[in-house]
């Protein structure tokens, strides 16, 4: 045995990451807003487990082409794989179906959580992150997508992205049509068909031509092998993604039903149109697509301006459920990428995520004096106002009050030995004091004026009236109650 | 090929549970209450992710004395061990530690979330729960465990259990100067010691002599074995648990010093008290320990009458963020068992979970005016009204109210061609239906009364004042939205 312990390095797995106070409080008002929205649509909550069998899961990640890659497992004690979910569906469609007999049908949820990809990392994409999902189950009709379309855009506007984004809408029958139309039929070459009509947003229509034929190569060299469609094959393709009608198939009059929806609810074109180039995922969706992107230009830590890609996405699955039970079950569902869209709103400064005001600092300037100090703090607080004892090394005043100016303290409450004997204490703005530390170049200058100090009665009651008096104060209980004034 | 596919069996591992509105809605309401709390004393959050590396979690599972048992582990791709978090304190002191040079010192910071263990599951007890802790990381003195205490008891306040609860105090270092006083050196028997005065509560006095000395057998016949003390060191363990006041040392001058702090901020016995019999982990905890318990009675699913154990804990652990660090760091925390207190709540009707009110249904008589339902649904959620569009098959009409029933609706709207042409609506009242129903013996004259139901002008904006006069709907209205009417 020895004195010297082996440390242990304090550090995360790669793609993980902690949450600090202004993310939360940023993200819960995000979620806040997104569920009240799903609710004023008549979807209840309905939260699963983070673990599933493995099995029940299935392989049907709905961003890759790679079945089953990417997901986190292990195996039980009773020999059987559990997997953390990849997704919010693939839990759905096992709830529903375990379920089946005692739901009303249609069934419709909603649900927040984290989701687990056990994927490589990079800026912005996390191996953990946050999805807030509704779904219908049992709704054959494209009402029921339209009404998914519908959602997303109003969550946006929830969000305070008006004018900001615009809900995308395809129908993957319509691609279907297309592929046959085009003649492509190999499982494979629908694929990189489907993968190069789905990167037009990013490398735009000579692209998507390269792609859909031999390849591309890109900037650095890289080669994209293209899905080798003829000339006029291609042509297809393009005249499909240019707009220019299919022929009428029923992905084309589902996609017409929706419009008719969308535009007799009131939602203009402005807010959610029809687009050709919109895939999503390859193996999982059997009808309609949407996706919500925003619409103004984001820029990455890096300080490049980046194509965001969408935010939120959805579309119809009507094979997931029918893995679980033998009759055909359609379903519809939609998802927001919280973590990603608060990414997107971090970097465009419109997260709005503000430090939280901190809480009022008693200073301890006399240990023997614990009670009397605990005292005042456990009177703020019942007062519904944010305070502390401070527990730190207590020798160094001006760390006492570095502390709380660390903590964003709206003040700080001084009682020593002569404030104790006159019944007073010292009660200093730190706020106001460095709003006045500004207006004095001097430091001793500044140092005599104690800007934001002021004296109040040593009383329990007198106390909570001043610090109430304080404006970040006053503001905060007002926030906390808002009622309580009125 | 065959076209008869395998069905998967719809399940869930054991030991996970979904969770449904009622409960998702009742832990909700609680998590806000215990948030609210937590803030006011100064607290400010701070959340980690659900996997970590297993050796940053190290062997600390608080509640067993079987290191590292129970854990979930998966291997990552660079084959580095990782492991669901077991509790919300390792990630905490991972999280301090990382981010030591940043942070202002005392720490404090709260998270709540799901935690996982590997264990056997059993009724009331899962392997996926989930906890809300806060932590002082940096204050050494007991000033910081008594205020913890003082949360602890804020919080069962916030939750409506006001004189149903105690929280318990004790200090591990007490505990071990009557190890010492009872001349009990070895580690198993110090464990085996520790263990016999934890289940104080459950055995009683007697119980707790025969596990100090040879072993006790209980009604099943099943032999516990005792820690083999003597007549002499049984007798200085039995003084101690009998509140006979030990010998001073420093665990009873910080207990006499949290105890000042408890009655001085106004907490009586009767909320907060000192009792000889807490343990909690066996080696986690190096100082100050407590707990919260009811103190009325629960009888559990099968009718019987239980004694639940904790539904909060805490102490201080000073020896888990140094694992990280070579300096000492002093810690202390408390955790709230939500899933548990939720589930006692729950168990004697404390719980509040009421089934929430469920959307307008807008029925579906003509296929050819989904529109128009569309636009009635669409303008009810925009003002604030949770409402649908019945999405199922629409051929059956008792099957759409049956429906409407099923979600708790308070009303549907009924437009047929009749209504049409005449300009109006008919809306069903459900809730004043069943109210109707129920002094209406006969089926025939029931169906002649159509209780409930009655018409309104088909204009968008009449249907909108005619849903919102219905009591249940303006009752949720004015919960979304206090302040609208005054």
């Amino acid at each position: 045995m020895t004195d010297k312990k082996k440390l242990i390095a304090p550090r995360l797995p790669r793609g993980f990451e902690d949450r600090l106070p202004a993310d939360i409080s940023a993200v819960n008002a995000m979620t806040a807003k997104i569920r009240a929205v799903y609710e004023r649509y008549g979807f209840d909550p309905v939260e699963t487990p983070l673990l599933e069998y493995t099995e029940t899961l299935g392989k049907f990640l709905p961003d890759t082409d790679r079945p089953n890659a990417g997901v986190f497992s292990l195996m039980d004690d009773d020999e059987q794989w559990m997997s953390l979910r990849y997704d919010l569906t693939a839990p759905l469609a096992r709830h529903f179906a375990e379920h089946f007999q005692d739901l009303a049908k249609p069934y419709r949820s909603y649900r927040a959580g984290y989701v687990f990809r056990n994927e490589k990392p990079g800026p912005g994409r996390f191996r953990q992150f946050m999805q807030f999902d509704a779904d219908t189950v049992g709704a054959a009709g494209p009402e029921a997508d339209a009404e998914m379309c519908m959602m997303l855009a109003d969550v946006m506007d929830a969000l305070g992205l008006t004018g900001k984004y615009v809900v995308k809408v395809n129908n993957r029958k319509v691609l279907d049509g297309v592929l046959e139309s085009a003649d492509v039929h190999e499982y494979e070459q629908k694929l990189a068909v489907l993968r190069a009509i789905d990167k037009l947003d990013k490398f735009g229509t000579d692209g998507v031509k390269l792609l859909l034929g031999e390849g591309r190569k890109d900037e650095s060299g890289d080669f994209t092998k293209g899905a080798g469609l003829s000339a006029p094959q291609q042509q297809v393709v393009l005249d499909f993604i240019a707009g220019k009608a299919p022929e009428e198939n029923e992905g084309v009059s589902e996609l017409r039903a929706m419009e008719v929806l969308f535009r007799s609810a009131g939602y203009g074109n402005d807010r959610i149109e029809i687009d050709p180039s919109i895939v999503r995922g390859l193996e999982y969706y059997t009808g309609p697509v949407f996706e919500v992107v925003l619409t103004f230009p984001v820029t990455n830590e890096k300080g490049q301006q980046v194509i965001f890609g969408a935010v939120g996405s959805g579309g119809r699955y009507d094979g997931l459920v029918s893995r679980f039970r033998s009759e055909p079950v359609p379903a519809t569902g939609c998802s927001i990428g919280v973590s990603r869209l608060a990414h997107a709103l971090k970097l465009t400064g419109n997260l709005g995520a503000e430090e939280p005001l901190g809480p009022v600092v008693v200073l301890v300037l006399d240990k023997e004096q614990t009670a009397r100090y605990q005292a005042i703090t456990s009177r703020l607080r019942r007062a519904g106002i944010r305070a502390e004892m401070f527990m730190g090394n207590t020798k160094n005043f001006g760390k006492q009050v570095a502390y709380a100016d660390k903590r964003n303290s709206p003040a700080v409450i001084i009682e020593g030995t002569q404030e104790r004997e006159l019944g007073k204490v010292q009660i200093k703005d730190l706020i106001a004091g460095k709003e006045a530390a500004k207006a004095i170049a001097d430091n001793a200058e500044y140092k005599a004026a104690r800007p934001g100090q002021f004296e109040c009665d040593g009383d329990l009651d007198a106390i909570v009236a001043a610090i109430s008096e304080l404006p970040a104060v006053a503001a905060y209980l007002d926030a906390q109650n808002p009622d309580a004034n009125k």
